[in-house]
Order: C-alpha cells, then sequence, then structure tokens
C-alpha cells in the first residue's frame, strides 16, 4: 500500500523554532504531499529550502489553510489567536506552539510521551507546551506512573535561544563587547517588551518573561499550570524559578520532587529513566557523566543526571535535566504530535 | 588614645581571594601595623602594591608568623593544614578562609551577621566558610530569627573566579573560541584536578569540586552541613545543586525554604531583610528590579531579590540571593572577622 502523504503549513517558516520544524520535518522523512511555508507580511516572500526544493514563504492568511491537513504555528500568540481557529475552519489539525491555547480546558496541552491519550480529545488545536515545561514532564512522567509524584520545585537555567533570533544575536555581540573591553548593549532580554533591559553575556537574568500579579513570572506560571494539566495532577505541588543564562540553545533544570513512596533509591529512578521513551539517562559521578546544555544541543532526547537522594527526606530526590529547548522544546515536540495524530487517525475532528 | 595597630600577615597573597583581601584591608582602612605578604615558594619573590608602598612577597613557613597577631589563609587546604598551626603557635590568630578546618567542632565556622558570638570560643583559628554558603546564611539568618526556619533547598548559579585565576582566563579564551567560531579548549572546570574537562562559556555545568561517595558533589556537601553549623540547626533539612556558570564574578542562588510558622506574606518576609545587617534588598517586580551577578560584583552587601510565596505550600518562600563572591563570599568576610576579632577584643586565646 503505498504511504498517504499530507498536506502541512507551518505558520513562522521564518523564525527560529520554524526553521528547526522544517528541519525535523526533513529529518524525519515526513509523509508531506504539500508544503506551505507562512509567515508574516514582513517576513513573506522570503525563499526557503526544504528537501532541495526552494519555496516563496507567503504571508499567512485565513484562506492559507484551504486543503492543509496539519498547520504547524510558532508565529507568535497573536498570529495563533487570529488564524488558528481559521485554519480549523478549513479542516485542518492546528499543532499550535505558542501560549494562546495552552490552558483552554478545550485544548488538549500534549508531550506525546506523558499523554498522549489527550489527543483523541482535540477538536482541531492541539497546544504544543512551553519548552522548559515539556523536558520536566517527559522526564518526571515515568517516575510519576511507577512511584507517584506529589510535588516539584524547579529552578532552571535556559537559554537565549527561547527568546528568538535577535536574542541569540545580542548574546554574540555582549559576548565579544565584553571581551573587547567595551559596554555590553542590552535592547532585547530579559523580555523584549519590558521597559528595561539587561546584559545576558557572563550575567544570569532571574526574569523570564512578564511579571504577573503574584510576583512569579509568566514563564514560571506556565511551568506550574502547565505541569499540572499535562500530568492530570491538579493537586500536586509545584514551583518553579526560571533564570535565563549565557547559553545558546539547551535548557538544564535542576528538579527537586517528592515521589508517592519512602525507601526508594536512585538506582529504582535510574531503572525507570533509563526504561523511559524519550529519556537518555546520562549520571555517573564516577566518570564525570552528566549531561550539559552543550552536550545537549541538536539531539531531540531528555537527558537526566545528577540523580540523588534528599539527605534529610525519605521521598526526596534531585535530577539535573536537559534537553534542547527548541527541539524536545519545541519542533521536535510538535512534528512528534503530528506523526501521533497521523498514527492514531486523528486528522478529523 | 592612639589607635592600636597589627601585624597582619596574608597567606595566598598573589591569588585571585589575596588580592581581594588586601583591596579589602585597603578599603577598611584596617590599622595595620606591620603587613607580611607570603605564598607558596613559587610566587614568592613578586611585588605587590599596598596603599602606595611596594612589599616583596616571601615564602610562607612556620618562622613567618613570628610577631603576627591575625594570619588570613587563603593559599589552598594543605597550606592551611600545615601552617596555621604554626601561626597558631607563634601567637597569631588564623582567619582560615580554606575548607581545611570548617567542620572541626573545635573551629568556629563564622560569619559574622549570623554567629559573631561563636567568635568567643576560637582556640586560635576561625575558619571562613565556603562562599556559597556566607551569602546564603545570611541572608536566611533574620528569617530564621524571626520566624523560625525548618527546611532550605538550593541550586547555585556560581562564577568561574571561584576556581581561580586560571578559571576566569579559561572562560574569556573559551568564549573568544567560540565566537571566532574555532574549538572551545577546557583544561581547567570543572575541577582542576579532576579527570575530565569541558567548556563552561555558552554552557553551565553541574559540578563543583569533586564527587563524594552518596553523588553529592564536596561543593554541596559544603553548603549543607556548614549552613547546619553556622546557623546552629542541626535538625534543619539542607539539600543542595551546585552548578557552574559562564559568569566571571558574583554567586546567584535559587533558594526555596520553608519558615517555622504559616500565613507569613511577601511583605513580611521583606520587612525583615530590608532591616539585616549586610543585606540589601532589591525587589520590586514592577521595575523589573531584582539582583544579577553583574549589578553585585565589586559590592560587599548581599542582595536579595524575586521574593515570593509557594503557591501550594503556605510556609513556603523563594529567594535570590546574590553576592560577590571574592568578596562577602571570600575577602571581606574574612576581613570582617578580622575587625569583630579586634572589637571584641579576641587576639589571644
Amino acid at each position: 500500500m503505498a504511504q498517504q502523504s499530507y498536506h502541512i503549513a507551518v505558520v513562522g517558516a521564518t523564525g527560529a523554532v520554524g526553521q528547526k520544524m522544517l528541519e525535523t520535518l526533513a529529518d524525519r522523512d515526513f509523509p508531506i504531499g504539500e508544503l506551505s511555508l507562512l509567515s508574516s507580511s514582513r517576513s513573506a516572500g522570503q525563499q526557503i529550502d526544504f528537501k532541495g526544493k526552494s519555496y516563496t514563504v507567503k504571508e499567512a492568511k485565513p484562506e492559507s489553510f484551504e486543503g492543509v491537513d496539519i498547520a504547524l504555528f510558532s508565529a507568535g500568540g497573536s498570529v495563533s489567536k487570529a488564524l488558528a481557529p481559521e485554519a480549523v475552519k478549513r479542516g485542518a489539525v492546528v499543532v499550535d506552539n505558542t501560549s494562546a491555547y495552552r490552558m483552554d480546558p478545550e485544548v488538549p496541552l500534549v508531550v506525546p510521551e506523558v499523554n498522549e491519550e489527550d489527543l483523541k480529545a482535540h477538536k482541531g488545536i492541539i497546544a504544543n507546551p512551553n519548552c522548559s515545561t515539556i523536558q520536566m514532564v517527559a522526564a518526571l512522567e515515568p517516575l510519576k506512573a511507577a512511584f507517584g509524584l506529589s510535588r516539584i520545585i524547579v529552578s532552571t537555567y535556559q537559554a537565549v535561544s527561547g527568546a528568538g533570533a535577535v536574542a541569540i544575536d545580542e548574546l554574540k555581540d555582549q559576548a565579544q563587547q565584553f571581551l573587547n573591553g567595551e559596554d555590553m548593549e542590552a535592547n532585547v532580554l530579559p523580555v523584549k517588551g519590558d521597559k528595561r533591559h539587561f546584559p545576558v553575556a557572563f550575567n544570569a537574568l532571574p526574569q523570564i518573561d512578564v511579571f504577573q500579579d503574584n510576583g512569579y513570572t509568566y514563564e514560571e506560571m506556565k511551568m506550574i499550570n502547565e505541569t499540572k494539566k499535562i500530568m492530570h495532577a491538579e493537586d500536586m505541588h509545584v514551583s518553579a524559578t526560571c533564570v535565563r543564562l549565557p547559553v545558546f540553545t539547551s535548557h538544564a533544570e535542576s528538579v527537586y520532587l517528592e515521589l508517592g513512596q519512602d525507601g526508594l533509591s536512585v538506582k529504582d529512578i535510574h531503572e525507570k529513566l533509563a526504561a523511559a521513551e524519550g529519556i537518555v539517562l546520562e549520571d555517573d559521578p564516577s566518570t564525570q557523566t552528566y549531561p550539559t546544555p552543550l552536550s545537549a544541543a541538536g539531539k531531540k532526547d531528555v537527558f537526566v543526571g545528577r540523580v540523588r537522594k534528599d539527605p534529610d527526606h525519605d521521598n526526596g530526590f534531585h535530577l539535573w535535566i536537559v534537553s534542547d529547548n527548541l527541539l524536545k522544546g519545541a519542533a521536535w515536540n510538535s512534528v512528534q504530535i503530528a506523526e501521533r495524530l497521523i498514527q492514531h487517525n486523528l486528522l478529523t475532528i
């Protein structure tokens, strides 16, 4: 039987995540019949190569989605709010990589290794979670399934690429300015649209996204709320501190967790992680083996090391979780959702 | 009455911390009668200026301490083990900035804002705690005193200068190599004497100091054990994850704590921190006000921001604590101990 192929649209094709989506689609040999590369009017007209063929990027409009089977959105929340329903109206299933629909109770928020079954309830839009949330829940789900999970306290070490190509350029420029003995110029981070900007090179900024009324940043609240939704664990205690680092690619996370059982050992945790889908255990203190942002960059998996038992809490453990924020944190998780939609025949509502 | 002056010896005068000790002694207008600058035989013979006068660095030997009132040691644990008792034998009081004596029950481990009274029990040696521990206990003591403190979980964001001048040079070299599109050369970090080395530029290394049998690093165990000793709180639960960043100066810490009371607000925490000695509160989300490694560098205080209440734990709070690791974390805390020894007439055993 000839394999079926699909009409795929990538919205935000010229952005950092859009580019990674195209690389991932090519890498996975995704069954693409037709490919529509879409963007804002500003980026329309650019040429992009995909598998040796050149495509002209077109401005995304409601009618762009006629005949599209799967639309991968990553062009900002306002574009998704305006156009995702238009795409759905025209018969496409949308995988949305913005925060626009993530907490909508009608929209499944999916990390395939964790809650693939939620895909079945979709009504046209599936939300791709926040990058820092995805890698954490992917690593914690096998432990929750085996032992129960009552509590998560996470401190993040996040790459600038999460803030887009302008933030990558800013870090490069600042680092060179510093090495030249010049003042560092800050115009983008911590948050492009916020009032004040600080150098990220040779620094650490404890602000990702804007502040909420409760003193947490929006990034921290995303980790708290999305984790509970994805893991179907409204009663689980989750708290987060999110920090931007002078790192280009891969987020790292220092995660403290409390399991539902006492008496567990590091070996018990290792066994569950080593057997888990999408997780690579890199944890051997005797050979200084642990993941770092540089070691994880360009790879699709979630890497876990530094597994330790809290000396004072029998059910408490520490994990160091690292993954490429543009791949599993964004492009790969979106493409993975698209693959599972096809696999489970979920392209019709 | 003429102010008394003292014979001060600085052991490790040519190192990164030794240099900061001299700057701090000058800055504080410390009452120095005579000044002996000491080092290993390797660095002996160097000339160092102090307050406009040039001093020749001499090799540290037992007899170097004849007539010395206060000896500030920062030349590595083995030097302290060999020579601190010799200095004490000759009548000096030693303030030791290595880990050699920190957990010795006979040796006070002192952060003046926290446990100044422990100085009274000294038998010639006072230990200066680990840099990452000092800034944390300085910020937490006023909260412990007011509300009780049952638990600390900390993730650190530490500067390379804690690993000495070679690590500073390595970060600069690696950053320039990366920006030039060259491979980064790693010979020092994460730990100079350990088997494997990884680039720290544009990366984050979850290893500071060597691994212990329990899977924690020595840096993490220092934070756990020293915190309990300084705060006189053997039953307090403490756990730590220590991470080295591409930052030159200042350690930052994401600290989660559980207080001894429920019902407290961020305002309650702010009030105690704002009134505390040596602490500067920099915490206003509405103006993006929080400390960063760059903003704290070169300053003696401990800066605290991002105070937040755990959404799920009434007695749980988050703090972001930043301080210059070479000043409050090393040189300034040592000089401060020396000042308090004089102030309280504790230079005789």
